[in-house]
């Protein structure tokens, strides 16, 4: 024994789960993951730490000051802070090696410093897929990522969950028909609405001296609502003779057309004009996916078409569109919403209790259910009865399986529903029954 | 597009797969979940990184040469190094809410900053599992391990493995009974026996001051060999009457004989007195697995019991038994020895080309395809056919569902099999059939 203790934690902003927990949140992950496979994205698995000039080609911004820097050595290395940067580096390296278009899924964990905060985690996972194509890349894909989005969210047990789509281009299309040419901080300001309200965004717009004549036209055209269809026949209606914008709103009609065809129900996607996206990353297509019996969650998916996905690592254009589930941060809203149940989860199906001398009938008896594919747990430590069903009972186990003297003299178990407390003497068979 | 292009390059001595091999990466890793999840191990994610004063509680040694600091503010950090340190710290802090014996696995990633040579790797994957007994664990578990062991490697497609078993009590006594009381640098020596030779076994032997006669009595006792039984019994036979001896041969006897129980064929455990492990960490049982076919790679496996895990974080008594497999360098090792097969692999079951015109019956398709569980693709981009049917077989997908004008009017697919080439024009109901 040491004479030193020191005191067992974690850092500050780290997620850790109970055992019961981690099996929900395992569950989740192996949901999403599943959807993904399903659409044909392949797994991708990069390294958690990259040189820094690689991860920080693009520079500036927000980012850096978040970054966790590693150290061993004389290399320049830190973390990851997301997974788009890994999968740009890694496309422009195997670039010669992937077949285009190059789907991709990545469930993996990512760093940031962020300040301190419930709710706010500094190593937190993402849940990503990206379509990338070679040189072009089909607007039929932007249309299929709400359908994985409609397959994922629906498989997690949702029903009532809206991803609203958008297309920057229609934005800056019409920002450009009023005059004004750089849209981005616009966008920025156009994308809080629903953060800080209208009078808010007034305010924002006025800092970057647009004239009031201006402001009122772009409220006006954010407001436009109705179904889709509606929204579509009004921007139609506009006549608005800039390519741009012409060009987005045809991209906006195909993928409504197309996320149809994909199955999407029309109450599960709904265009809305004031969906944009802070990042200047995106160039069309955006997303966000809201459930709507929570909305204090905020965006719970969201994603966008891209231009160009690795300007920084090589000169082919590689053109893209994708989303990502921030998959800690939704577990923990989840979970502490109370909207999924992070209890009574386990993995394990039987546990099986051998009475003194009768290991070699337990042994049996595990062996058969696992050969089976029920997962199951031979309790081997010394004990009185009730010590043995309350670890059952504390690991949610539903099944108790009883072997003695009685039982092995008749080669049956007693099994026992540990939920509604019926318990019965049964052949290992009825038992297998049992699960069928 | 950047004027400055940042050549895209990981870090010597992490591993990047291809997306091929990564389906296979993740094809073992996802067996050994299953299997450990199986014997009723419950699943564990700690973060990354972790305080320094925490996960260096234990200091000096190689590791801490080899960890990898992690600087963001004024807090000392670093990335694990390992997977039981976390264990041992998770368990001490979370104490009163886990139920005992608490089993657990944990599949992730773990850093050292080993010298750069080929097939080391500098982050790697474990996969751990342990059971810790609060106060006292049944020596019945040191029995089950080996099965799951079994189990696992079984389930990865190998027969030909031997598990050797051994018991450093019977080491320790012995020295012991020599009148060597401190057997923890000789353990080391015995263990280099397979790699360094009987004769530089000797030498280091004599660099310890271990006297010529005793020195003989050493090589003489390891040299020990049989069947199991055979084994046993002259250990048995030898008499030596020291208490740790005794102790060590009885937890042994117990443990060949529940392995059995526990469905573990002869040829697959070996009671081998060689087997000592260099870690000072074991107290007990100790275990290593080795693919008979390919010796070369050394222990796929390896484990042992130890007296108390937490020792630096609280001061509950908690013996425990685990092992872990070494899961990047294991695969690095069978990909580069072409043990297993490294190409063809996909997930995607059909690639769903549409003809010209025809997307919405290509989307149809794929749609229920995806229902039934059958992974599919859809090709979305223009092109030749020629081109999407190269695609097809770069992703290594089996299957690809053709449709056009003439399989439109029909209702039908034209489906085809990539690898022979046989291609026939059936309805998606029979093309369903051909999955079952």
């Amino acid at each position: 024994m040491s004479e030193n203790i020191v005191k067992p934690s974690i850092l500050p902003g780290f997620m850790e789960l109970t055992p019961s927990d981690q099996i929900l949140f395992n569950k989740i992950m192996d949901t999403i993951r599943k959807n993904y496979e399903k659409f044909g994205f392949l797994p991708i698995d990069t390294p958690l730490i990259e040189k820094s000039e690689v991860l920080l080609a693009k520079g500036g911004g927000e980012t850096e000051k978040q970054i966790y820097k590693v150290v061993k050595g004389d290399t320049n290395m830190c973390l990851r802070f997301d997974l788009t940067v890994p999968l740009a580096r890694y496309v422009a390296q195997h670039y010669s090696e992937l077949s285009f278009p190059y789907r991709r899924y990545h469930i993996g964990k990512v760093y940031r410093g962020e300040r301190n905060q419930k709710g706010r985690f500094r190593e937190f996972y993402q849940a990503d897929i990206d379509i990338i194509g070679n040189g072009s890349l089909d607007i039929i894909n932007d249309a299929e990522i709400p359908s994985v989005i409609y397959s994922t969210f629906k498989d997690l047990g949702f029903d009532s969950f809206t991803i609203k789509i958008n297309n920057r281009k229609i934005l800056s299309g019409f920002f450009n028909s009023l005059g004004i040419d750089d849209s981005t901080l616009i966008l920025r300001a156009v994308d809080k609405l629903e953060k800080i309200g209208v009078d808010n965004v007034k305010k924002e717009l006025e800092d970057l001296e647009i004239s009031k004549d201006n402001i009122e036209k772009i409220i006006e055209f954010i407001s436009i609502n109705g179904s889709n269809d509606e929204i579509i026949n009004k921007l139609k209606d506009l006549r608005i003779e800039n390519e741009l914008f012409i060009e987005g709103l045809h991209e906006l009609s195909k993928t409504v057309e197309y996320i149809r065809l994909f199955g999407v129900p029309e109450e599960n996607f709904a265009v809305d004009l004031t969906i944009a996206r802070g990042l200047d990353y995106y160039t069309g297509t955006v997303y966000e996916t809201f459930l709507n019996d929570y909305p204090e969650i905020g965006s719970v998916c969201s994603g966008g078409r891209y231009d160009d996905l690795a300007t920084y690592y090589t000169k082919q254009k590689l053109p893209g569109v994708g989303i990502s589930i921030g998959l800690t941060r939704l577990f923990y809203q989840l979970t502490e919403g109370k909207i999924i149940k992070s209890t009574d989860n386990s993995l394990t199906q039987v546990l099986v209790i051998p009475m003194d001398g009768f290991m070699d009938k337990a042994i049996e008896g595990a062996s058969i259910l696992r050969k089976e594919g029920i997962y199951s747990q031979i309790y081997f430590e010394d004990g009185k009865m009730g010590k043995k069903f309350n670890y059952a009972d504390k690991l949610n186990i539903p099944y108790v399986m009883i072997i003695g003297k009685e039982e092995a003299e008749n080669n049956k178990y007693s099994f026992r529903n540990m939920k509604t407390g019926e318990q019965k003497t049964i052949s290992i068979e009825e038992v297998l029954k049992c699960f069928k």
